[in-house]
């Protein structure tokens, strides 16, 4: 097969874990007889040093001209302690999100074996924790209409969801936990606001269609905590998108391996796959950053945007391995020997 | 000194606890010569039941005539699976807390160190965690303006803040930092949210006023990971309302002792003080429910709105002696003998 892929690796640590992802995937097309070609196009605090736009229309035009995105990371410390600044490279996050129609954020959180003392959180709690999150990542209070009134002393943000986007978000929730254990829990504020209200009535709606599937509803201030308590009491859950941000942070946590989760948000027509983690500006050009989490945003993106799970259990087997063989940047090395960035991409790159 | 103390045991376990609470409260009382009249009033299903409304004018009555406001929990599992129901317990509550004007909650998140096994957390990550939320309780999506549009099919919540109602509670932040280790985190979505820059832009500018307190300024999906990760990093929280719900409930994991944490409610006039678990329906009358909550939250009360530290210090006391000694319900028994929610409240009660 032939793939275009727009690569956008954007701020700080962003470049150099994208090229480990790439390295990676260029083995995986040889090896299995594809033919991907590389789109790079600027975004994030790069994109507005050159051209003053966090996410500029060339971008786009590449995004739209491709069969899948891969995303490194974005957000500078320059615009860090000023979120009110005219152009920041957020801005250029939520635009993408919302041009792409990226409606629904896939959010893994899974425990790998070996590296289960990296949790904070006890053993016993956490083995076995399988859980998905989608997040709705194109509405709600992140793109109502916000403001000032009152000569600038009386703010606004306004929350609104149509019951369309709850049922494209909830419809992918239902086929998701059909492929699992067939358990989904809808987070929600039903208690207090009226967009949860929709919320849980069109999920309710729903339930008939997927007369498999056991579905709960919790509110979300318990859900953040039996997250900490019970993370694998869960398999899929979906939220709107400002508890879906706060909740898939908190998990995040759980595995104790951030630098191993990858993400994908995909939309009607294009999927767009990054690593959760941030663009870590006080690591950027030190060759330290794990690039585990965009290798595996890389297999993600063979598996749900190609089809491909052939191709994606064989970059997930080289992770392993690694893991299993103690090639691993210093953040997971734990006193033993730490490898560079591009030494972990070769290394995965000449085991596919 | 003379009170009179508004007495609201709500549902659930809620009047099992507060008989406990009462029961210490006039030991206190005797011990060091002061009177308190109790004022008993209806809430929650209790009163929906009794009168058809949550918060009843009558019982806004008896709280207003009150020096403070003890007050039990509320929810009924009836009424659960209905968040659109058109009287609900938790209306009432709101409701209390707007024409009460509460609108600072104060909640301290610590750690017994007898009890640091109970935590889901590793005993190294929250190890001297001693950190208070507040949480502005009367304004922002709660409410803002909400309801429906396009016949039902969209749904919206408006989320509504003035400088003034930043400032007030920013105040109580300020001023609580100065007496604890002059920290203080202001948890905002400042990069997303006009309110949150109105947050953040007010606390910036207050800044001045207390040269001693270092302010830091977090978003709040980073601290829904750090609060887990890291929670003894912390100190004083002031954040916004619906924020607020959702981390204080994380955080009152951390502790593992859930059963244990106390609330107040703070209002110009008059403050409200309440255990932070629920109804917990399942337990109503089986006489196992942990009344220390509702003690602890009473001793908030002597010392917050009474400014009576050695009483509130008593009952402290006798909590920890209590837990020295095992005399505890079967939450914290571990195998161990579990005692009644009413011979722990006897055993509190005499050793005051
Ligand atoms: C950077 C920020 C705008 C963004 C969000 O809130 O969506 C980030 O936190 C995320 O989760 O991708
Ligand atoms: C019951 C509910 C309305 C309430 C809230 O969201 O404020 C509760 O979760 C709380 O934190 O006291």
């Amino acid at each position: 097969m032939k793939f275009n892929i727009a690569l956008l690796a954007g701020d700080g640590i962003g470049p150099e874990v994208i090229d480990q992802a790439v390295k990676v995937s260029d083995a995986i097309a040889k090896k299995f007889g594809h033919e991907i070609t590389w789109k790079p196009a600027l975004t994030g605090a790069a994109a507005i040093d050159a051209v003053g736009e966090p996410y500029p229309d060339a971008t786009h035009e590449v995004c739209l001209a491709s069969d899948a995105v891969l995303f490194g990371a974005i957000g500078h410390p320059k615009y860090d302690n000023d979120p009110s600044a005219p152009v920041r490279p957020e801005q250029g996050l939520l635009k993408m999100r919302k041009k792409l129609g990226l409606f629904a954020n896939v959010r893994p959180t899974f425990t790998f074996p070996s590296l289960l003392e990296k949790s904070p959180l006890k053993r016993e709690r956490i083995e076995g924790t399988d859980l998905v999150f989608l997040r709705e990542l194109t509405g709600g209070i992140y793109f109502g209409e916000k403001g000032r009134r009152d000569g600038g002393e009386t703010a606004f943000d306004n929350c609104v969801y149509t019951r369309a986007e709850v049922q494209r978000l909830a419809k992918k929730g239902f086929e998701l936990a059909m492929t699992r254990s067939k358990k989904l829990c809808c987070v929600d504020k039903a208690n207090v606001l009226e967009t949860s209200r929709l919320w849980r009535e069109t999920v309710q709606a729903m339930e008939k269609d997927y007369p498999e599937v056991t579905v709960s509803y919790e509110f979300v201030d318990a859900v953040a905590m039996r997250l900490v308590q019970w993370p694998n009491s869960y398999d899929v859950l979906i939220t709107e998108n400002l508890f879906g941000d706060i909740l898939t942070d908190e998990a995040s946590v759980i595995s104790g391996s951030m630098g191993l989760m990858p993400s994908a948000s995909m939309g009607a027509d294009i999927a767009l796959f990054e690593p959760i983690h941030g663009s870590y500006p006080q690591a950027t050009g030190l060759n330290i950053a794990n690039p585990m989490a965009t290798v595996l945003s890389a297999a993600m993106m063979f598996e749900t945007a190609f089809g491909l799970h052939e191709e994606g259990k064989a970059i997930r087997d080289a992770v392993n391995k690694a893991l299993a063989e103690g090639i691993v940047t210093e953040d997971l090395a734990d006193g033993g020997k730490a490898y560079g960035t591009k030494e972990v991409g070769d290394w995965l790159a000449a085991n596919i």
